[in-house]
């Protein structure tokens, strides 16, 4: 059997990194990936040497720029279409699937509605054979879905709260403040609640969110009340054995989320990407039978492998811990 | 009865304002401030009129600039010293007020120990009265103090939760960090829910920290199990008629401390203060008998009422509602 | 003679000031501020006592808050208006100001060609006498046009140029960003220096601006080629004469404006405001004929000053040395 | 010939960065790096293969996790050894090296005196043939010699000036601020124009900075009087022919030190480094006889490539061009 054809429309945060991981990936083929506008993003495409499509139709500008198409051109070609477009114009993309037939992966910003499935690859992945539509759940939802889905198979939960503290806007960002503030959401619950709700339906979950003046990850501060009595020392192995979470620890040096993009710069992961959900071994702790812990969430790349592996679990071309794996091993995940 | 002789020892955050506040009230007189050596703040210390004692014993070079004496001259003649010197010195400073026979108050940074009472001005006035040594607790303690004893008053708490987003450095400071980072505090419980405890000991508390890049204040998001199911609406009325507590909305254009900190500088306070606790009305809720809300906390600020009463109630010069009364006026405290 | 009527068209950063400002001068009355949607604002407004207008016409809803008519009804009772609205809205705003025969003074904002002369008080009061339209220039280049004046009287300039590193936001603003970058302004010369010549038209002036992630204040780094030899004393005491120019010294513990900024506020201005432009005394220095020195800023308060003079020079009503003489005084300008 | 063996003393920010760049060039043999205590840097270390010794003499404690020896062991072995240990230690370690009669090469943050010639690769790298002790000039004075180098190559300069608005931290660190200010360096000339002056001695040149709340780059304001005039589109074509310096474009979407960042993240580079000094070839101008342009310095990475140029240049194993060709084309320089 061929490679999946797989196409990237967006080349934006989420969708460079996309088209970065499919090309690594031996069972797939990257046939293309749109900008809306010339701009340096032309650059690394052509270093890169990926096909460069319109993401607008027709593209004459971008024509002039080597573009191959647009994307009519593209989806036409796609197997599946990974839609990494700006926040809420996916809804307007799906329309086109629809009319030319085709799979797609959508993203977090998007609403649930717009897919069959809401996907974490550990929690779900099954479930996504066969479907058209299958939305990867945003960076934080995925980050909680991770570690809450963890603790849930090793002791049950009986409800969880997690505050997150956001960050406000990406690295390479220079518009988004707020410079010196504190910003909080202060509908409560915040909808990442009910957003990991999709994920996982039977879990309670509450939670509450601040965004704060930085750009590197977002931290999560998490209590959940267990059904079944763990220790510390219990509640880390669980994480550890879980796979796509990192342990870390403060008297390592790691004291903030800026010594721990450091290390993932350190570890030569391509932009510094941390894909794994990093947890602080030294905020474990279990007090009154909750358990409470610390995670950051690199905005920028945890929804990655997901990605990968929800292209294989649609097709149903890989078993869950085979595609898993192969994807680990190809970011060189932990 | 003559004025209580008010020394204070220490200009910085705390000290300057908790001067300027002592000098407002007509029952008492601030016979002198101290500083350890020549900076703008003489020049601020001239323009206010305030007699200058110098820190340090001896303090020759200061007597140049116009020190009356030394620190062992001005305790000498105060009745009571409120010691706002850099945190962990207290204890040192401790001996001298001893030694003197004189009556002190201490300030957050010190551990609980060095003083009699822990001392949060609407929980514990009275408990106050004869005591040699008080400790008005630090910012985010005093905050929690003031939103979870109107709480608990109202309905009871079984049991609460902070997760405290802290500000990272004061507005006046150009040294400390962090600039792109969110720094989780690993130890959990964080040490501000014993802290609470040393005011309010029957209460069951948990509180974690993570700090962020921000100067303006702390923000808490607080959960709270109530003993007496309670409405929305019902929380919100407690709030409002606790006292030093100020509810403020988003959609009126308060969106987070940033513009918080506008509000309190557009009344005109002094140095743009807010002595208040600010509650966010709209992030006040109710969910399966949990009450949730955020606050938001001055750090340089919310102390200096509970400061000035203090001082009465270690005294016995003024009944608690008439002290707190009284403070709040010469402050202009909503 | 009766006081001058003044209406200020708009209460953000800069507006807001202004209104204070006039209502401190005893030869005026402010007959009315205005707004166009309720907020926060409105609490401000009424604590004030300020007679609220509506900045739409109609605005029914202001009316509800207390609003004592619209626009159109304030510009026909005021003798000058100072139009403090958005930037760039002031074009707008000059119909109806010309419709109803009034004066106005616009905001630096503006384009210079709305009005009939670019103001600042030490440079271009007595040409103001008579104009309809006057527009006091922005902060920065107030900034500039201070020391630069007082440099050019005392020394003659050659030519100069100017660095500024500008504050991206407001304190107030927390949407704006960048949180970690810095942005130049790669247009060079930047739009500071045509903008000093709207008032100094014979000063040879080149300048180049980069944004960086603060909200305090702007800072400049200047260098002047001067016609005639002085020597560093020379000029910073041709700085310290010159009127609303604060020198501060970096060894007195003001290493930065952040502790400019915590000066100002000790000093018990509102909203610790610096109305005066801070030169870093030890900053000063002459090397091979040009000198060198860095200022700050602070953006929301430096013009404040000059739209109070900018009344009485257009009116008349008052001689260039005593209206800022009077200014200053009323204002606690050092 | 056998390769050249090379020891890194400290892995810090350059350190760790020297370290990966000695390993990848054919001429050299990276024997061994060290660090003073266990940290996260450990599982960098032992993930890149690279033997591991002890900072500090002894060194029993890194022994257990693995050191093949101490300083003075792997001193002993090397041909040559790059100090990355932190500023001002060079001093002290340099008495090692003499002792062991061993050839060195310092980073910027040691005094000028502690090597023989202070380097830069393009400006004076025939010079360094045969010296026991040189020292790779600063990340902001690397950048400033690599682009006047170029323009007093093509044009001449009479004189240059340049404003740095520095980054105050580097990206992995957690504590230093400011957060909120902007800190003027008083001392005028700053220290980078006489360190310029280190590698161009006839230059005439002052500097000025300020320091800003940034981790990511410095930025650099120059100005440069030429002796032979020169167009605007001559001076970017020098520029672009001098390497290692990459021109860049606001309205190719890099509007600031953040889009630059992410730029060298999607180039792959590891760590996201850009090597290359960046100029906005749209800030380029020339205005009476004057150059003006703005630069952005990777202070974590720029100095790289010139510490490789630096063995080789003082152990005459290769000639100017085809080292830097070389030092180049490993790095993946633009």
């Amino acid at each position: 059997m061929g490679k999946v054809r797989v196409a990237v429309n967006g080349f934006g945060t989420i969708g460079k990194r996309v088209a970065d991981a499919v090309s690594l990936q031996g069972d797939m083929e990257l046939i293309g990936v749109t900008i809306s506008k010339p701009s340096f993003k032309l650059d690394i495409i052509k270093k890169a040497g990926y096909p460069l499509y319109s993401a607008l139709p027709g593209g004459q500008e971008l024509k002039k720029h080597g573009a191959k198409g647009d994307i009519n051109d593209l989806v036409g070609k796609a197997d599946i279409i990974i839609d990494c477009s700006p926040e809420g114009q996916g809804a307007e993309n799906k329309k086109l699937y629809q009319a030319k037939g085709k799979k797609a992966i959508f993203q977090g910003g998007e609403e649930a509605g717009i897919a069959d499935l809401s996907f974490n690859a550990r929690a779900n992945f099954d479930q996504a054979k066969g479907k058209q539509f299958v939305r990867v759940v945003s960076c934080n939802t995925t980050g909680l879905c991770r570690t809450l889905y963890a603790i849930d198979q090793a002791f049950g939960i009986d409800n969880c709260y997690a505050v997150l503290v956001r960050r406000a806007a990406d690295t390479g960002d220079s518009k988004k403040g707020p410079i010196n503030a504190l910003v909080p959401e202060t509908s409560i619950p915040s909808h990442h609640g009910p957003d990991v709700q999709t994920v996982l339906p039977a879990l309670h979950i509450m939670t509450a969110a601040v965004k704060a003046s930085t750009t590197l990850m977002h931290l999560h501060v998490v209590s959940v009340k267990l059904k079944k009595v763990a220790s510390k020392e219990a509640a880390i192995k669980a994480l550890e054995q879980a796979g796509r979470i990192l342990m870390v620890t403060s008297s390592d040096g790691i004291k903030s989320t800026a010594e721990l993009f450091e290390y993932a710069r350190d570890l030569g992961r391509k932009r510094g990407d941390l894909y794994e959900v990093a947890v602080w071994k030294d905020s474990v702790n279990v007090r009154n039978g909750i358990l409470y812990y610390m995670q950051a969430v690199h905005q920028e790349a945890d929804v990655v492998p997901e990605n990968i592996d929800a292209i294989r679990a649609m097709l149903g071309t890989m078993a869950k811990d085979d595609s898993i794996s192969k994807t680990d091993q190809s970011l060189g995940i932990l």
